[in-house]
């Protein structure tokens, strides 16, 4: 039998590193090329997603094997069989889309070196190596799928309510396809910089702690007791003994109106550590620079990928694992990673495919409160189905906006702390509108000035 | 990697199964036998062992592939390697003794079928292959280990205040060696009738319950909530997801003084899912006969084979697994599954050496309550040391012998009532002497007349 869980390889067999460090080698690179300033795709007068948080995601790693904008031929692949032109797997399109009106002003074809610029300074470069249109509906349609197409897990059709699908309707329809390298390393801005760990960081930080098996939770929310439930349980599972490790991995990225602010997420989830309910030793929280696409089990895939290449051995994966609505089945990942889902391209479970994952799902079902059992129980062992308590983001969310302490038996007052001290920052606790368009100009890093 | 895992095969690959079902077939092969009738070894005349246990685990199949009492090299190999002669693992010698009065008195020798009677009534036969004398305290020694020579884990010699050792001490010098046949199938009673799953019947319940990831708890106890969260908390572990059920298997025989009686074991069990605790359909709670040997590592072996001869895949380990004092090291049975122990023969854990076994540990650490964390909490994950409850058996123990209602932090109510009733029906709520005499003239069988 199988002995002893190693450390995976990376998606692909070795993790992607596109940044150049040496700032004289990046200037000298980004020498005499065209320029463009990244901006925000907008859909209805809203930002919904920066290139940029592509960029970075690709560059330092956490997309391994992808290496930059897809080619015509790789998002055909993507689209038709979830595998990159490489046969690795992978769930989504990712382009640099530009308006047709910037495309002519710069005046770039194949072959050519594009500066990125944002934040007014030089930031990454793409090498050109095909420049072609799309239609953003006909990919917003193809990413997510159709109840016809994929009847074992769409529920309904794809519309416009979808934060992930109005992403990819946003897109403009000219494409560069090419490498990006970053040439001007990005500083985190607090307090999201204590949470950044690229790939071969947390794998040397794994490294560092001794930790080999070492399980993910996926998280673009302030963690209720629910949650917290969800994390420690699911990390029972391990190899001999329970995991190593729980790396927390929070997506931050354009959210919606009324989602919490990306800067409470990361701190309530590290006050879980800092709190004592986790032990530091044990719980790391970290960051995924993402504009969330919410495709519940093509999300996974994404998840599934970014977390192996981040070192991880184990995923565990919740009912309506990151989704929004019921367009998709509330149990498609856990389909996906039980036995696959043929209309994707997954015949069997995504690590059980050729050119698949290493990292290893946990489906877990529910967690409720039990004044029976006086305790918050699983549902697959809790039998007091007459009293038990779900947990509700909007009935907490409901309660905070009202100015009311959740109960500790719903949010931990650490936890809670938090949430209060962002709100005080941004004036209410949620995402508005303000919040959202703002952040788009400041984003999550800095970028120092570089004369080219 | 591998995907999907398996019910295991038995220990040896086949199920022993040594009981003839047709009276008439065991009338038969009883015929002109000498008879002897089984009595329980006693030490310091209290009973420590009755070998109808041991013939009923053998016969039935749950120590596969073991099929009677040992040839003097097979008990040789297995105090040396702990293999049997056919190099399959096993922990203990299991050996059918007389005292010499009894053996002159018989007049067997080898080649001879030897009638064991039970109650007074026809039970099995032993065909003697061989017959040898032993030094019971060699044995004892041997058996266990010692400072000396098991450095890894052994920290003390062992004596006679550890009931393990006592019960190789109590063997008669003679030993009969051979198969044994149980002629006269015996009719478990009340309330343990409904708990006996030998591994046929366990494995045939586990296909119609749909279970394939099935965690054994192992347990002497009645359960308070620190047990509980053991036991649900480990059966987290699984393959894609958590195990489809939780198998509890109570070991039933001769106990200490101050155990809970059997009764109540077995029933406090199975009110945890009577109770809703752990659902009905995700738990089962089943029997050994079996006088412990309280060999921490040692047991734990055979708890392996047992489980994975019922077909489980998964078994839990706690702290002190199966240990009385402080003989062994705390962690020895969570050494030996990690990395095995060289000095009892395992240079690597007992399922990653050749002949040894298929099921998987979960080796896990405490649990204890946390005020802070207003839950019973695993000490990986709390980090409120300053204010941690520990779960105690002697304070428990203490609380009920002073008539007291233990608070349902520690120990569920309904579980609580289950040892109140059997405290009404022995008088007292822990075993007392009068409770052990008597329970080896019941027993846990009842044997109907056989002619013969």
């Amino acid at each position: 039998m199988e002995i002893k869980i190693k450390t995976p390889l990376p998606h692909g067999g070795r993790l992607v590193d596109r940044v150049v460090r040496n700032p004289e080698l990046g200037k000298k690179m980004a020498r005499g090329c065209p320029a463009y300033d990244i901006k925000p795709n907008l859909y209805n007068g809203m930002p919904v997603r920066n290139v940029y948080r592509e960029i970075m995601s690709i560059c330092y790693g956490f997309f391994s094997p992808v290496e930059g904008s897809m080619t015509q031929a790789e998002v055909e692949r993507v689209l038709k069989e979830r595998r990159l032109l490489s046969n690795w797997i992978f769930p989504y399109p990712l382009v640099f889309d530009i308006s047709e009106e910037d495309y002519k002003k710069l005046g770039v074809s194949v072959g050519d070196r594009l500066l990125l610029r944002l934040k007014g300074q030089p930031f990454a470069v793409l090498d050109i190596e095909e420049i072609y249109e799309i239609d953003p509906q006909e990919i917003a349609t193809r990413t997510f799928g159709t109840p016809e197409n994929n009847p074992e897990v769409v529920r309904r059709a794809f519309d416009t309510k979808h934060p992930g699908y109005v992403i990819y309707l946003s897109l403009n329809r000219i494409v560069l396809a090419g490498k990006y390298t970053i040439i001007n390393e990005p500083r985190l801005r607090p307090p999201f910089d204590r949470f950044w760990y690229p790939p071969a960081k947390s794998r040397e930080e794994f490294k560092r702690r001794g930790w080999t098996t070492v399980i993910n939770h996926q998280t673009r929310n302030v963690p209720h007791v629910g949650h917290e439930a969800l994390l420690r349980n699911a990390a029972f599972t391990g190899d001999t003994k329970p995991c190593d490790g729980i790396l927390v991995n929070c997506i931050v990225g354009a959210k919606r109106l009324g989602d919490y602010p990306d800067e409470a997420i990361v701190e309530a989830h590290e006050m879980v550590n800092l709190a004592g309910y986790v032990k530091p030793q044990r719980h790391m929280v970290t960051m995924l620079l993402w504009d969330m696409r919410y495709g519940n089990p093509l999300e996974s895939l994404l998840h599934g990928i970014v977390r192996q290449n981040m070192g991880c051995t184990h995923h565990m994966f919740g009912r309506d694992h990151a989704a929004v609505g019921d367009y998709y089945d509330s149990y498609a990942t856990q389909i996906l990673w039980e036995k696959g889902i043929p209309s994707f391209g997954f015949p069997a479970p995504p690590n059980a495919v050729e050119y698949g994952l290493l990292i290893r799902p946990q489906n877990m079902a529910e967690f409720w409160y039990c004044p029976h059992c006086q305790e918050v129980t699983y549902s697959e062992n809790c039998n007091h189905l007459d009293e038990i308590q779900r947990f509700s983001g909007s009935f907490i969310r409901s309660l905070l906006s009202e100015g009311l302490f959740p109960p500790p038996v719903i949010m931990r007052p650490e936890v809670y702390k938090v949430v209060v001290k962002w709100w005080k920052q941004f004036g209410y606790p949620f995402n508005n509108k303000k919040y959202l368009t703002e952040r788009e100009k400041e984003l999550e890093v800095d970028l120092a000035p570089m004369d080219i």
